[in-house]
């Protein structure tokens, strides 16, 4: 009897952890997995503000993916993924095509600009290693043209943030400490350096208790961050940012630097896919598996559940993505047995935000925290993602022990 | 009785030289000592293509002035000279105007575009520490754009140093060793990558013996550097530069990073004083001083004077600059103290050529030398610079040690 195979689409928080739990689980024999990903690397895709501002180097965020597959039991291909076609049950992607018995899609997001005139093209944004690499030499390079030229253009040294969610405000965090040190390095005076976050709804990080909302922004304003909050970005240009402050008001903010951190979406290829989707997100059943396709498992960011306590979907976290990796190898192997599948429940241990590497804000088992007590639970959960997928060795090797 | 002034302008080598020679031999009540830099550092401009090619940092490469200076002795200016009027005796900067009773000029290089259009414009140049660290943020950028960027614009990878004298093959053969570092933390296969050096001249290292020169081609060819010698440049666009390989043949070669490294030429303030000289060199008197201007020392790179040997000016390099520095000091001593002034003669202790921090040629005290030894002795000049100006404490903060 042919061994059946298990085909992972992407090596992120999910498909990693599918992975990793799959050879926990199953023998040699007992079929073939394979995982396809665009980089021989895993990045630690909840570190890459860290990148982008280049508080930690692009190194500091990946790790091979070889260091935590077993070899004898993954066939790792290294290849982007082209095509997804569930009816005729095969993958395309630059390496050929690829058959299963059993899909996983765990591609991740992409951003999403909604259609906003420009930013595809005007805007960096932290959407990978490599992009948050081009953020971080891009402000360098802009501050070393600043300190050379001879008619200084100021604008240079505006960044310009779009989005005070997770990733716009973590990203402020490191820049609020990443600033000072380039006015050092570049030789620039600090007052000349902007750093303006723009959002478009009336909030800072919706969802987050007001209070440690409000600790944040605080904090930030006090590293001389400025927020321009309502305010939707309504086009890009090559010089910068025009804003909408009221019903016919708009400010035009040149800027240097712009770093679209607002709104991420599934990837593209679910749309092509036939199945339903909202954004490329697809609304799962709750054994993980996609409405009408008992074959194709769909995880982390390209999966919408629904949180029936609030009705409202699940944030696209790492912490979820991962919990749903281990769970959706669980039931593959259930399937393979002939056993039922069991179903996803989150479990939500709390939500930590940093604000730069010795402060943040966070709930922890329903527990506020700000500072450096946050700061330190942050990188609790950071280390636990790196000792969940590659266990010890990987935790000691890339892990955040700066304040163990 | 008015202590007499001294002011000299510029810490470069010939400058700082000066002024710790000066506050060596001369006590506080002996003359007012006064020092005008740009920048409140001196930098090591022998160093400044490590900067440029990534292998050192900004800050390797420069230190304190007041580190140097005995502020008892020494009043320090941080201002930028915008006129020299030697028949007034005035000079003034950004921050005022000055007077004088001896005036010393060392005030360095400027780069050399000998008119070619476009150059000035589109191409970058190793002329100060800003500027290098600005060549270093570009490549980085190029790099990191390339990586991340879906259509590869290969030529963002193409690295063009413009001349194949001492600054152009030091430069080289950084980017011989940085390279492969580029490719690997950029995701970059190495094969993507090319250096072409482009030089107007039929020879390589003109002046430098010829064995040696062969040596150092080869060996910067072997780490993949490609020469188009004697294809003078004619034109710089932003897309990459235009040679003459024939009567009328051109080649046009794309390219992301365009180094500008052919030709220097002296500050150009001395063209506005009035004083006789050539690119803003002057071809002084044999104690150092301007012809017709016996309160005027000119030192260092916008200095000339005539090997009577060859019957070619000695080339402007630190050793000499140094030595200048010296000799100005006492020059001016002997002057306040109503004794005459000796005559300058260079004590050429050789010549070493950096490949990249593991490979030199050099001749030295008479002897040819290749690779390590000749590297060797690269890092004995380099640390001799810093041990003149700055004694042994300097030295063993700034020095390079790796070989030691």
């Amino acid at each position: 009897m042919k061994r059946p195979t298990i085909l992972v689409l992407g090596a992120g928080y999910g498909g990693l952890s599918t992975v990793v739990n799959l050879q926990k689980s199953l023998g040699t024999d007992d079929a073939d997995i394979v995982l396809i990903n665009k980089n021989d690397y895993h990045y630690e895709a909840t570190w890459l503000h860290e990148a982008a501002a280049g508080t930690l180097t692009p190194e500091q965020v990946r790790y091979d993916i070889k260091r935590v597959i077993n070899e004898q039991k993954v066939k790792f291909i290294k290849a982007e993924v082209k095509g997804i076609d569930v009816k005729e049950k095969v993958v395309t992607s630059d390496a050929g095509t690829h058959t299963y018995d059993y899909l996983v899609i765990s591609l991740g997001f992409e951003g999403e600009t909604f259609g906003i005139p420009g930013l595809d093209k005007y805007a960096l944004s932290i959407a990978n290693v490599k992009a948050a690499r081009q953020i971080r030499d891009h402000i360098d390079y802009q501050f070393a043209t600043w300190s050379l030229e001879d008619e200084k253009d100021d604008s240079r040294l505006t960044i310009i943030v779009g989005g005070a969610g997770f990733t716009g405000i973590e990203f402020l965090g490191e820049l609020g400490n990443r600033v000072p040190e380039l006015c050092k390095e570049y030789d620039v005076p600090a007052e000349k350096v902007r750093v303006i976050c723009v959002e478009a709804a009336p909030m800072v990080l919706p969802g987050f208790d007001p209070e440690l909302v409000k600790y944040a922004v605080g904090q930030l304003e006090a590293k001389g961050i400025e927020f321009s909050i309502g305010t939707p970005v309504v086009e890009a240009t090559p010089e910068g940012v025009k804003i909408k402050k009221g019903e016919d008001e708009f400010e035009f903010i040149k800027a240097g630097t712009v770093v679209w951190a607002a709104g991420v979406r599934g990837n593209r290829l679910i749309e092509e896919t036939g199945i339903e989707n909202m954004r490329a997100r697809v609304k799962i059943d709750k054994d993980l598996r996609a409405p009408g396709y008992p074959d194709v498992f769909i995880i982390g960011d390209c999966a919408l559940m629904i949180n029936e306590e609030t009705n409202r979907p699940y944030p696209p976290t790492a912490q979820i993505a991962m919990q749903q990796g281990d769970m959706c190898a669980n039931n593959i192997v259930a399937l393979l047995k002939g056993q039922p599948t069991a179903q996803f429940v989150p479990d939500l241990k709390g939500s930590v935000c940093s604000l730069g590497h010795d402060d943040a804000i966070g709930v922890v088992y329903g527990k506020k925290l700000t500072g450096t007590k946050a700061s330190f639970m942050k990188k609790v959960v950071d280390n636990r993602s790196l000792f969940l997928i590659g266990g010890l060795g990987l935790t000691m090797k890339k892990g955040k022990f700066k304040f163990f």
